[in-house]
């Protein structure tokens, strides 16, 4: 096998099996806080001619029984839609093997981030939303939201969905793609908070979930587009909260926390622990005596590299995506 | 156009036109210089338990009439050939329109690195080497010294080849490759140093050209794979010679002075400026005082970018390559 694996969206939404993902990002978090992954920092080009800016994700994680090597190339162009009708965040991920690195796959990554960052919150959600959760609230109903839902109804029996988002199109594409699964319906942010399990999936610098309205013992998903400003709910929320982080750079930079880390409002006293300590067994998840819980996920690129490692493998085992002899060397 | 297209390795070779790729190479020489490129650091993931390493290496650059964006995704196994039989390197490239960011081109990034290595030669050479050098003079045979004649004969009238390998089945093949277009043969180190025109491309860590087998005018074209220890040429050599570099920062770190550098045998003061700066004109070429010049050349990922730039064009315009839908955005 010398050739390349191409896998367009389809190919990725195909090959990638929801519960397959969520135990590769699992294990994604467990071998970043052992030490057996590398993620050097993201580095950005930024093109303010353009409004907007490249990022690059390189990652190697070994997991133990597979091990994965790769590179995600993402962008954030906010104009993009209004301006060409294209999406504002695009990705195109590299996946290598490790040992030779000849690339086996390269993959649509726009896709492979929604996965993934679905799957990340389904990972948060088992070890820390309370076992019989059966109601969700997604907050915004944009491109990232699907994922939450698929994601998160693999590790609890979620029944009502609430979906909030000022834009009434979206709700009703929204509910269209679910409402054959789910009892679910339209309504405020103040409903979706009082879920089980909520995911806020929103690009505001502004908070939008107080903490009145929140669950007593509610676990919340802050997902939104990171960037510096990025902050989706009251501080009140996150200082009640266990608060689980994936990265402590990468969230004080321009994760959910960054403002009021930044304002000092709250410290690393407050911050709980990293996902994959509690993965590991190192801390505990969800115990009987907690309330609200929050995952303030900024997304790895060990995530990418986990998600192109299932969808490869679920590819190549089922004959799917198209073979292309991208470095000449199928012949040699 | 919403498609990818994806540039194999015969395409690469076939789209890339050498004369383009060269005056597209002095462009971001001269781009990188005048502060009209972002290249962040190259990061590395490094894998002992492989032998090998991964290296990203993301870059925009804006020419005036053009500009580009992409990354490189670039390894080093030394392993690979023997236990695999693949190369030690091999690359997969990503070219952007940095405007929106879509993914305009996936590209065989190992035949690019070849291809746009040769065009950093000849446009040092161009700059460099005496205006009548006839006779060029190759130190190794291996898959990066085709692209140096190639290249180099483009920008100088060169008749007289010497090619000097201890490996007697490469030399053969390099000769059998340039037959018919140049009066080539193999010869000894020496004897090629004494040419117009050097290119060293070997992976020697101890200087294999002596100062007396260097003609008197001779410009030489240090190539070698780079890395901490890389030394081709004698101290005295450089010592003696224009030294010019295309990074400080990537020459001084794993350059041809790189060892000199750190023992102190050669400073600052010694090297005469950057490539970029002589394409400005903000520092002479070669002048009638000048005897020996040297380039030393450790590929800066702008290089790439304007290659993928080239081959894109050229093979869009021509209807090359295969298109491929990897967004899933053709049919919106």
């Amino acid at each position: 096998m010398r050739k390349t694996l191409l896998l367009n969206k389809d190919d990725v939404h195909e090959n990638v099996q929801m519960p397959e993902l969520i135990s590769a990002i699992e294990d994604a978090f467990a071998a970043y806080e052992s030490g057996d992954a590398q993620m050097p920092p993201k580095s950005y080009i930024d093109l303010p001619q353009y409004n907007g800016d490249f990022r690059s994700m390189p990652a190697y994680l070994d997991a133990g029984d597979w091990d994965a090597a790769g590179i995600k190339w993402v962008n954030v162009h906010p104009d993009n839609g209004e301006k060409f009708d294209l999406p504002t965040v695009m990705g195109t991920m590299i996946y290598s093997d490790p040992e030779t690195a000849f690339p086996l796959a390269l993959l649509d990554g726009t896709e492979l981030t929604m996965l993934r960052t679905g799957a990340a919150a389904a990972v948060a959600t088992d070890h820390l939303a309370v076992e019989d959760a059966s109601s969700m609230g997604i907050i915004g109903a944009g491109v990232q939201s699907y994922t939450q839902l698929r994601a998160i109804s693999e590790v609890r029996d979620i029944e009502e969905v609430i979906i909030s988002d000022l834009d009434e199109e979206r709700v009703a594409d929204f509910i269209d793609a679910f409402e054959d699964d789910f009892d679910i319906r339209a309504g405020s942010i103040e409903e979706a908070a009082g879920c089980d399990v909520l995911s806020t999936v929103t690009p505001v610098e502004s908070p939008i979930v107080p903490r009145d309205a929140v669950g007593e013992h509610t676990h919340i998903n802050a997902m939104g587009a990171d960037a510096e400003g990025k902050h989706e709910l009251a501080d009140e929320v996150l200082l009640d909260a266990k608060l689980v982080i994936d990265d402590h750079a990468q969230t004080t930079h321009s994760g959910e926390i960054n403002v009021p880390y930044h304002e000092g409002v709250l410290g690393d006293d407050d911050i709980y622990g990293a996902i994959g300590d509690i993965v590991l067994g190192e801390l505990d998840g969800r115990t009987d005596e907690d309330g609200i819980s929050v995952f303030d996920s900024t997304g790895l690129a060990i995530q990418d590299v986990a998600a192109a490692h299932v969808a490869y493998e679920h590819a190549n085992e089922n004959d799917n995506g198209y073979e292309f002899d991208l470095l000449g060397l199928a012949d040699e």
